[in-house]
């Protein structure tokens, strides 16, 4: 257990929930779905190696797993207070299990659903005043509750130990699997992921201050269907972003999506143009889908710069591609800006005019995957000063051809390399877009180990190209808010 | 060799183009990356094995990879007529090989690159003058050439060779290469793909005319920034869509892009709206990114159904995802339609009411992964009078966990065979939606085998959510097409 000692009073209040030393399971079974999927979670990230202790709890059971079955977490032999139980019974006996809590549980993640957003309100108040009537604080119901690499607390075996700096608070347990499993793997890691389900009790607000206070917390990423104090969340998002980026996927953008956040968390999502305006207003990277969502939060948590213009320089190798990312800009609302006529001159010097085209989208030809050649472009074309932000590709299958063309080692690492050290000095966003073109194992691999060095590098790399408009976008809004807030 | 016999007159005039029995290459050098890959490249495909006679010339070289290398295509140890010659020397000194062309080459490919695209315009008189002189026909110059797997014409070594009906015209090599490693190895094949450069010679709408008449073409698609001749294409658009369906992606659809394919391929793209409005009237399947253009193609050749309105059920597994859909589609025009009373009853009595929503988005819950279940729910949905179309998720990782859980071997196989059948029966669109939620090879690898069998057995599936109503939308406007057409 790695402990977080603090005077801060946020934190402290809620140190026992993301860094529990003993979690009871209430409603293990032989279900390996249900309650004890959470116990096998705990058991993945090795929770009990580092001394943490746990108990399963079924009054039917005697032993699971080779362990001992407690009946009820009043049993005597477990030591009390627990500092964090997880409830998954069937609902009806949800509110007889949180009235258990009372003084022996400091806090609780309710797993089951079926409350308010199946339309069971009788058992949703019943559950609201057993809530309202004990000591214990509680995450859901209808919630997956805490993943923390750090605290080793899990919610699914098999997912991996991603640790990190992202934190994050979902009002849907599929997505925070989603993201989880798509930036773990790219090398962003998290501190503290939050399922927070319906909310009956602890708010996305609460959540939110913890991760602002939270040192290890650098950028806090969030979807999010309703919120009952949007008031109060803008103004902790005013407060927040200029320290951590905020990056928000709002679902519920829609009549349809609104009622259907309905049935999801029993919340009622309010008008989305409204949403957005206000998200530009607080400095927060809104997101309308997941595939942006996770894009966004790479480029925060990778290189998050925000750009002075929407002037755009496109770098590529092939006509046809630079046809599509002008297309894409430009329809966008980006200008594919004319470039300097000393950038021009520099260029010229070292690309040739055959199978070139030097102006902007810059088609640099095939021998533009030579590294050495490549960093100089990158660097001459971020030192024009009418150009905002740099976009360009590199298709991790032609490293291989064209360190054999050029007689180098390993040509994908010197490109790294290279642009690294001329992108970390430039106050510019640069956005590599970086595509699968064969779709087998072997184009997956390549891509992958090719997004994975370049992020390590501190590079972002966006598969869908139709996104990186978008993610520019967003931080040239941050960067106005920003601007906006100092004078 | 499969020969193509047959009295049309538009088949035999390019017969020797797609199916020639010899090959020379010109400029054939120790570069691989030159003249000398279309040679390595029929050698990985097999065309001597099959017949196909192959000549390397550079006046420079006695011999190459083991073969005698001609000085000349006069050479008299050559055959005469040679069927296809490739072009692979220096932009100056092509007009005098197309002269030397003349009465001895049925067919030429001009790989060189240089001439109008990049403002030579003595040059582009020069060659335009030569092949107006000559009795050969050209494909390019600035163009890549043919694959054809049946003849095994190739233009790179390494790219698989992938037999089936799709046919491609590209303006540009490099979406060539991205199209046909994208889809081959979903198992989509290719009869013939064109990579036709600045096409002073033969033209788009010579090549769409063959391949009209192509027995084999089964679909037609078209990377397009210009037309000489857009009226004459429109009309032959016209007259194939009702036969074979035409998926083009048009590039040049801003001014900057329009102004990006002068220099890619020195033709001036017209204004976007315009052509939109074109493929509408002659029922051309119109993409506007790389993307898409790929997923309707799948679709086009997996299962090219129209919709009779823009209603849509979405089945899912998740209260999150189903939010996410109402949200994608409602923006792009879509009515997430209410169920008929029914349909609801129906689904109700397979479905309790726990962890599901049956309003349409339907949240059906993690059983409905039970192929049994969820085949049930498919049949009972596709038979609602007001839904047009069907949208659903698998998640290909979740198959083994269901097949475990409920007992069965295989859950994945059952799915897609219980689901082939129902929608086979069905006059109704429907696509699936399967991204990949882990971002590493195991993921990448289950679901691109799920992909795989589903389009084996007719069903499409889209990766990126936000695709699936824009493919719904085109294949809308094409069934109102083929219905006004009728009248």
């Amino acid at each position: 257990m790695e402990p977080v000692e603090t005077p801060n009073k946020v934190l402290k209040e809620f140190n026992s929930l993301f860094y529990p030393k003993s979690v009871a399971i209430v409603g293990a079974s032989k279900n390996k779905i249900g309650g004890s999927k959470f116990w096998l979670a705990l058991q993945y990230t090795g929770f009990e190696e580092i001394g943490g202790r746990t108990y399963l709890i079924n009054p039917k059971l005697s032993e699971l797993f080779g362990r001992k079955v407690y009946s009820s977490l009043l049993d005597k032999e477990i030591p009390k207070p627990i500092d964090l139980v997880i409830i998954a019974v069937p609902a009806k006996l949800v509110p007889e299990i949180v009235m258990q809590c009372d003084k022996i549980v400091k806090f609780g993640v309710i797993f089951t659903s079926g409350f308010g957003e199946a339309d069971n309100i009788s058992l949703e108040n019943d559950l609201k005043n057993a809530i309202n009537s004990v000591s214990t604080r509680f995450i859901g119901p209808n919630g997956l509750g805490i993943i923390n690499p750090y605290s080793r607390l899990a919610i699914y075996p098999d997912w991996g130990v991603f640790k990190g700096n992202v934190s994050y608070i979902s009002q849907s347990g599929g997505t925070l699997a989603r993201l989880y499993l798509n930036l773990g793997p790219l090398g962003i890691g998290f501190h503290n992921c939050v399922s927070i389900g319906n909310s009956y009790d602890i708010s996305i607000n609460e959540v939110l201050d913890y991760f602002y206070h939270d040192k290890l917390t650098k950028i806090i990423a969030l979807y999010m269907e309703s919120n009952p104090n949007a008031r109060k969340f803008m103004q902790l998002a005013q407060k927040i972003t200029p320290i951590k980026p905020i990056v928000l996927w709002k679902g519920g953008q829609t009549k349809r999506g609104i009622s259907a956040t309905q049935s999801h968390t029993g919340g009622l999502a309010g008008r989305y143009d409204v949403w957005k305006a206000m998200c530009k207003q607080s400095g927060i990277l809104l997101a309308d889908h997941f595939e942006l969502f996770i894009d966004l939060i790479q480029v925060a948590s990778t290189r998050p710069v925000t750009p002075k213009n929407l002037n755009v320089a496109i770098l590529v190798a092939g006509g046809g591609i630079g046809v599509e990312f002008a297309d894409k800009f430009e329809s966008a609302g980006f200008s594919i800006v004319d470039l300097q006529n000393e950038t021009k001159d520099k260029l010229s010097e070292i690309f040739p005019p055959i199978n070139t085209n030097l102006k902007n989208p810059l088609d640099l030809g095939e021998l533009s995957y030579d590294p050495r050649l490549f960093s100089q472009a990158m660097e001459i074309v971020l030192k024009d000063e009418g150009v905002g932000s740099v976009v360009f590709v590199r298709e991790a299958e032609r490293f291989d051809i064209i360190s054999k063309m050029i007689g180098i080692e390993d040509a994908q690492q010197m490109t790294i390399d290279s642009l690294s050290k001329i992108i970390r000095n430039s106050p510019k966003p640069v956005i590599c877009n970086s595509s699968m073109n064969i779709d087998n194992e072997k184009g997956y691999h390549q891509r992958h180990e090719f997004q994975v060095k370049m992020i390590e590098a501190g590079m972002p790399v966006v598969n869908y190209l139709g996104n990186i408009p978008k993610i520019l976008k967003q931080f040239y809004y941050f960067g106005k808010f920003l601007k906006n807030r100092k004078k």
